[in-house]
């Protein structure tokens, strides 16, 4: 938001064929502005804000461009985790948008084609999350925060998805392995994702939640390798959990204000 | 409590002149069993734990033995903070003695020679600190711990005495200096008196406390030859503190529990 010059990153990151059919999916969805006032408040901005800074915004509000049409959502779906695994900007926002479509089609139609077939697609690269990981440890991380971030948005009655609780806590756990440890990528994205995830994790499961941070102190307290940043960005990670998910303004002063001095 | 080997070594630790002085000044002060119950329930159950840990209880409550006699307040004083000096067991209950001393002391004659004398001899061996820590770190490690039970212990309108918190403080931070978190007994010293008194701490001086833990922090991240068992300390009370100066159960169970496994 406010920032030109990453939005043109944004629309730019997809080619013209896939911009198109992203965008008559939430079109088919028929998810008009109007339709934001359906969702609460925060959410509604949340969206409003999120096309906006997809510059979607013209093309999802504007009256003549309201021409369903068909469109194959599996397809979609398919394009926006293939994009993920590419492009770890884009996988921190992804599920926003993910839950506008699901929202759409769901009203629409009261279908699930999309969803079925994102779900579908995340169990398939998790099954598969070794290999991937061997072979773009960067693919890797984008999976990873994609998961959360689908985690985070996707709802069922306001509560995150159970079928994907232990899923991404097993992504947590892989990440919090010494080998993992030792590479600067994979302990931001560990810590990333525990800021964002974390509490509504560690309240799905506690006792899972425990035994990552088991494996999160041993990292740190065995000779592991671990680099200055790695071990600062766990500290902090370990502080904001003890505190309640939240950073106190001691914390904050040494870890985020201090760096810049 | 509950140990006679302990009890023991306690009272056997004083020489027998010194134990007659100590006996006589607490009887001097007719701090009775009966005037226990004027203290709150709690003081005086403590108290009564603590002189019968020390196995004075006899002396104390057994009426032929009254008589007050003169007592050297002062000479007490100094037994105190000489013995603190020399026995760390000894420096961790001090607080209680003296505190009860001080009751005693000023419910008999509104006076405060023993209160006084105590906190002169503090102030003149916490301006030799460096050359206490010099000369025996057992010596310096004993004198913080005595002075934080005294400052966990003396209160003033049920407040801590402001005039301790620079004194205690000013210690803690020369614990948390990298010469002294090599040293184990220093660590330990550390975060045993942060269990203690930390709160307390916190409250009268927020700022001094974010700035020790600025210290601590830099302690653990920076490389500077800390032990393992002193990483594991100074995490445990990072967490300690960050958690509102509490164990949560999982950190109990991650500090305390699994270290027998």
């Amino acid at each position: 938001m406010g920032d030109p010059g990453r939005e043109e990153y944004k629309i730019q990151s997809f080619d013209a064929e896939t911009q198109q059919l992203l965008k008559t999916a939430l079109k088919a969805g028929r998810l008009e502005c109007a339709e934001l006032a359906d969702l609460g408040q925060d959410e509604a901005l949340c969206l409003a804000e999120e096309m906006q800074s997809l510059s979607w915004i013209g093309a999802f509000c504007s009256p003549q461009n309201r021409n369903p049409g068909a469109v194959d959502l599996e397809k979609v779906a398919n394009v926006i985790v293939d994009h993920s695994l590419h492009d770890c900007v884009f996988s921190k926002e992804a599920g926003r948008m993910c839950y506008a479509i699901i929202q759409a089609e769901s009203k629409q139609a009261g279908q699930s084609v999309f969803r079925r077939g994102l779900l579908n697609r995340l169990q398939q690269e998790y099954q598969a999350r070794e290999q991937l990981r061997a072979r773009s440890l960067q693919g890797w991380v984008c999976y990873v925060t994609f998961i959360c971030n689908i985690f985070d948005y996707l709802r069922v009655n306001n509560m995150p998805m159970m079928a994907l609780v232990n899923p991404v806590y097993d992504c947590l756990f892989r990440l919090a392995q010494p080998d993992s440890l030792s590479k600067e990528e994979e302990v931001d994205c560990l810590v990333l994702q525990l800021h964002r995830v974390g509490e509504q994790l560690e309240k799905m499961n506690r006792q899972r939640m425990d035994e990552l941070f088991v494996l999160i102190r041993d990292g740190f307290l065995l000779p592991s390798g671990l680099s200055s940043l790695a071990q600062l960005l766990l500290l902090e990670i370990i502080e904001f959990r003890a505190a309640g998910w939240k950073t106190t303004p001691a914390a904050h002063k040494y870890y985020y204000s201090e760096v810049s001095d």
